[in-house]
């Protein structure tokens, strides 16, 4: 029960991977091969790759295994989705101690299933690699088709389109503050949830931030129905929002009446990875909620007003080893 | 000029990596949204990820930013290669200390960047991941298009088949066993490498460890004349060609007068990404020598007896932190 990848030859813990991880409808050659090969009908292929790193990205008196193979798949998938495009495969390069436990690792392999079950139906692992490393560090590149479509990119925004969001912004962030603000010990570091602790409706908040689900299906729905420019909101609105509007040469502005009942939370909380689109007129996309306008101009504006809390995440800026 | 990435901002940092990695033929968007979007005219994109670690996969003592670089893209252009694939661009997630120097990382991207041009060209860096780990570690996938043919697998060899070898054999492990004999202090840390204390072929021997140069090109080249299986040698030929033998169902016959003139080295060192084929029948594309037969039966032979000895790399059954 308390086996580690250690007591384990890499061939045994590949296996136990494998047989967990399911099989990608698009896969023509899945794992055990140099590569794998991933169908493409649509002659391109979208690709990106993200990164969960112990310590700045999870710590793990706060995720089981299971939530780490989610998050690791949901937020990749964000980005295949965010390009409008349907994600097809993932590769997973898993780095970790000797002492890890084979049942953290199963569990993990469980969490990259069942995420791309749920979010991106038909999308698996197709392959990976295995290394020791100190620091257990999950790297996802995910792969998407975009069956014809042209790419929507953060550069397509124009004044007057509608700017429109899908899936939920602030929850991952007010999670996030949860655990750093109730669940650390005396010395900072962090211990575990105790469920009973919890007020109603804050393990919403944990789910959101420990097991992610935005809407991946959405990104292709978006295209289709005209997305001029589309992207994730992996740090926080106000920063990415930012980010479109500078690719594409407008002002973002938003009307905080769209943003619930936390704006502050809703403009800087990160990870949500809400899809931010914009659109040349309503009606929008079913599951896609008006939250501002484009205009001529630069910089994101609330209410007209130039918004400049920068919000969001910066590794090297803000993560202390020391206080979290 | 001992700028660490820490005194930078994320942005600032990916700006001088992208501003050095070049540009990849078939992208059709490159760095800077989501995604990048990669063409992939033959209807399907091959794909693999491999990650190097300090500690178990390089030392800083000796391997320089730029080495690095290399290393992690020849490594995986070799896996694409070994399907039979022409490598089309590289995704690197990149996650390092924040006091490491700029100018180290400015080199990894150089390196990543020649290792394409030297060993694919076209292929370059698409995009990628920056985040924050005590433990430098860069965990690259490439893609590469089969233009039209079928993947050359592991399970393709039948009895009857030449096997062949194309590039460097051993040469890698004796590169490593000189720096993990020679150059590490009475603690057993590694120590730079003083370039007066090499003898006659030593260098080549290193430049093999750190900066390997397999034969990329020969592997779409080894597909369009017949190539029934083949795979990449990363752990060493007789581990390497069991695991051929295993998936083909048959045995592998080495001739140990074509490995060389250190035959041990050639079986048992790891790390040299040459490309091990079968094919039907001499002639032999160029670039490949015979180096055996396969047989009925399973396992590696050499001189037609069976060879035990395991060789390779196992990284949790082989990598001990205290001795290196």
């Amino acid at each position: 029960m308390d086996t580690t990848v250690g007591d384990l030859s890499e061939r045994e813990v590949l296996r136990r991977i494998a047989a967990r991880t399911g099989r990608a409808s698009a896969a023509l050659v899945g794992p055990g091969d140099d590569a794998a090969v991933v169908a493409a009908p649509a002659g391109s292929v979208v690709a990106t790759t993200d990164t969960l790193v112990h310590g700045p990205d999870f710590r793990l008196a706060w995720s089981r295994g299971y939530d780490l193979g989610w998050k690791a798949a949901a937020v990749n998938l964000a980005d295949v989705a965010a390009m409008g495009a349907r994600p097809t495969a993932l590769l997973v390069a898993l780095a970790m101690p000797a002492d890890t436990r084979i049942a953290f690792v199963e569990a993990l392999a469980d969490g990259l299933r069942e995420a791309c079950e749920a979010l991106a139906p038909g999308c698996a692992v197709v392959g990976g690699d295995l290394t020791v490393s100190d620091t257990l560090t999950v790297a996802v590149t995910a792969l998407g088709d975009l069956e014809g479509r042209a790419p929507v990119l953060r550069s397509g925004a124009e004044p007057g389109d509608v700017v429109a969001i899908a899936g939920e912004l602030g929850l991952a962030g007010r999670g996030l503050a949860i655990l750093f603000g109730r669940f650390r010990d005396a010395a900072g570091d962090p211990v575990p949830v105790d469920a009973a602790a919890l007020r109603a409706g804050e393990a919403a908040l944990l789910e959101a931030q420990l097991r992610p689900a935005p809407p991946i299906g959405l990104g292709a729905m978006a295209a289709v129905a005209g997305a001029k420019a589309m992207m994730d909101v992996s740090d926080g609105l106000a920063l990415d929002a930012s980010r479109m509007a500078e690719a594409s040469g407008v002002a973002i502005d938003l009307d905080p009446s769209g943003l619930g009942p936390d704006v502050a939370a809703a403009l800087e909380g990160g990870e949500d990875h809400a899809l931010l689109a914009t659109f040349a007129a309503e009606p929008l996309p079913p599951g896609f909620r008006a939250i501002g306008r484009v205009r001529e101009g630069s910089g994101v504006l609330v209410d007209g007003a130039p918004y400049d809390r920068r919000g969001g995440w910066d590794p090297y800026a803000d993560w202390d080893a020391r206080t979290g």
